[in-house]
């Protein structure tokens, strides 16, 4: 098609809205390895999942057979406020690398959150609403999945408490005022109301905290409080079967105009984002209708996939949560100050991690001085100020698209733009300053990341 | 129509978008009264003008018969990037105030400028670019304005040199970094690069800046360096041409859906957004074919129309610019603390000073943590995190509505959202820790803005 025919942002009508979340589980022949009791080492049950999820997401959680399933229809009514998303044709940006390849990227990024996280949050907090709980707890590090819950919440009149890394806390204190503005409380972690808090405190005076340790005492917060339940931003397949609605939408506005992405990229950092691109267009690849390219990108500093073990681990530091196999770099890993807050967790989706190992994703790990020259190049042709953990996926659509400049390759590249970066300007302006570093941990430090983790029987080895 | 036969979301098609923008001027039987010269307290002619706009801003600055005006292909494109702007259905806001009233807003935020400056950014720079120059040069408050200048010079290549007030450069480092990531060099006003700089550092040393004075050497600079010109965010007449496409966009598509606003809502500044908004309705009703309720909404603490003298006066502290007739609390008015930065001017828009003198529309003046508590509201339901200055039309608007509940009028009301609030934590928790206070100019306070401006035959009366 020519330039003419294919609007720069092709947005869906609202008739035009998916209205079923897909799984892509349910298309894949060898499941993702299920959640085990950390206790009994068997598969976590409906029962065993109950204290921590509402009733309805445990479900959903362990479906790994219904294709689709209904969203309904509040939901759906929150999703009109800020979705469609924008399908958005890089013109210019194709024009500034002059290259034969046509970049499309799915805008997530405008909505208060200021990423794709509220449409996981909103259909948790409707579920938890549902079952008449009060209330939710949460971790957050960044603070786009603690500012989306806020909002999610406020909207349904659900109370949102949410521990909120200290280090994040103190730095960024306005996305606290905006998870404030919504109604949350926030509490810097590690903190007193919690056992694991006060253990953590008091081993380690003066820590500034991790997100490992948040989701410690957010868990504890949800199960030792009556009508309150966790809820969780990323990792989970629940929450990868809602941010099915960024692949749905994106692949209803690409066959509208009958446009057949040959290459599709997304940033990873748990999984929520790109697993949500990827699924429907994954799911027509398991069914052998159609074939892509799949890219995951992850940080230099945080590579599980590229370098990590697929392997057992606990998803969190205090070894409160059900065991998940998955690319690790060990519960225990620590990374380093790595701006692209979103992405710096030790381990990937059970989903991701599966269809990773069975070959059919690749994985590529970009350094950070490199993701943030990506970052500004495309702010300065394509206008929008990308979040750090979205450019990862910038800096390689850009690599391919040159890469078909030297070919000559016409490639029709989809890559995920989870987000935006108002509340990182601090890491802007390192960058600007020529501040920035970039940091590869070393095989020493990947091994130190399962040092003090149970072994047990299969794992870990 | 039923709520289902109206989307949340109304976007036009890229097809549909305006290819004019409208001078209402063309219409006014009476005219706003022209710019002078302050040294001959003449008219301003082409000539005067030429060494600060460039040439075709000149012509369109003058220009008060022309109704309709070519918007050039580049800047169309440009604005394909992230126009067509929503017109959003406040159905969840309606649902909250429990009123009959139809409420929607036009949502200027989702530029990475945060607001509608773009509009007219674009423009700017793209008549400077046409005419060979190398750059242009002005001054920003809250830093909207630069931003957005920012982003146009850098798409289209160009020098951009912003004197940014210095109490801002220090208390919002991030939109500076936002700035510097489109290539912007900001300097910090009053500076040492300029004659009018060096010299209120000398009568004010430790000065943390105004609008006013900033405006002052961003004239200075450009007058005085080889291939630059002015450019300036709001109070012009080609500023209000720009930001017509705000009411085109919004005219087509509520005549898209068959609907018929009652009331007209903006916030006003300098007036570049609401003039943006109301200019095709207002000429509807100039040519007797439609008929509208307007209103601006200004800030208690700065409140030009409600409290100021419809009088020729200087743009500017320094008094460099041209006079301008115009709705003002004197150009010595020093607004006090007020976190709409927005809507920190001494001054009105002629054209709107002139609509409002002839009772073609109301102005009111509202508090400001009144204005924060509609923020909340609007927040809380309708998502978005709205700008201070924005959250002046939302606070009428529902007041407007919930007088709509008393009276069971099913009044449809439009206002304008001008833009979000990202950079404007600080004010927010302020508000959130009941630290805001309302202030509003004594009697004293407001003749002192008219201490030490020439009077001349006519004026300042």
């Amino acid at each position: 098609m020519s330039k003419q025919e294919i609007p720069y942002k092709i947005y869906l009508e609202e008739h035009e809205m998916p209205t079923q979340w897909y799984n892509v589980r349910a298309d894949m022949k060898k499941k993702p390895a299920p959640l085990l009791n950390p206790g009994t080492l068997k598969p976590m049950t409906f029962e065993d999942l109950r204290p921590v999820f509402c009733d309805e997401l445990v479900k959903q959680e362990l479906d790994d057979t219904t294709p689709y399933i209904d969203i309904p229809q509040e939901i759906r009514d929150f999703y009109k406020m800020y979705r469609p998303s924008p399908l958005v044709r890089a013109y210019c940006l194709e024009k500034k690398l002059d290259t034969p390849a046509k970049i499309y990227y799915k805008f997530e990024g405008n909505n208060t959150s200021g990423s794709h996280k509220l449409n996981s949050a909103i259909a948790q907090a409707y579920y938890a609403k549902e079952q008449g709980l009060k209330g939710v707890t949460t971790e957050t590090g960044a603070g786009q999945w603690g500012t989306a819950l806020s909002m999610a919440c406020s909207y349904l009149g659900l109370d949102c408490n949410v521990y909120m890394v200290k280090v994040s806390y103190e730095q960024k204190p306005f996305r606290r005022e905006v998870m404030r503005t919504y109604g949350a409380s926030v509490t810097p972690s590690p903190s007193e109301t919690t056992q694991v808090g006060k253990k953590i405190l008091a081993e380690h005076p003066g820590t500034t905290g991790s997100l490992g340790c948040a989701i410690s005492e957010a868990v504890e917060a949800a199960t030792h409080k009556e009508g309150y339940r966790y809820v969780l931003g990323s990792v989970l397949s629940q929450v990868l079967l809602h941010q099915s609605i960024i692949g749905l939408e994106s692949k209803a506005a690409m066959d509208k105009y009958g446009i057949h992405p040959d290459l599709i990229i997304g940033c990873a950092g748990g999984g929520s984002n790109l697993g949500g691109l990827i699924s429907p267009f994954m799911g027509e690849q398991l069914r052998g209708e159609a074939n892509y390219q799949f890219i995951a990108v992850e940080p230099a500093s945080c590579p599980s996939l590229t370098r990590g073990k697929y392997a057992y681990d606990f998803c969190d530091t205090g070894m409160v949560c059900p065991l998940a196999k998955m690319y690790t770099l060990g519960s225990g890993f620590i990374p380093s100050a790595n701006h692209a807050g979103g992405l710096r967790y030790h381990g990937m989706s059970s989903v991701l991690s599966e269809l990773y190992d069975q070959g059919l994703m690749q994985a590529v790990s970009v350094e950070q001085t490199q993701v943030f020259q990506a970052a500004e190049q495309f702010a300065r042709v394509e206008g929008i100020l990308p979040a750090p953990e979205s450019s990862h996926a910038i800096r390689v659509a850009i690599d391919e698209a040159l890469k078909c400049r030297e070919t000559g390759e016409e490639k029709t590249i989809l890559f995920g733009l989870t987000g935006t970066g108002y509340f990182d300007m601090v890491a802007y302006e390192k960058f600007h300053n020529g501040d920035m570093v970039d940091y590869i941990p070393t095989d020493e430090d990947l091994k130190a990341g399962f040092d003090g983790i149970p072994r047990f029987p299969g794992n870990m080895e």
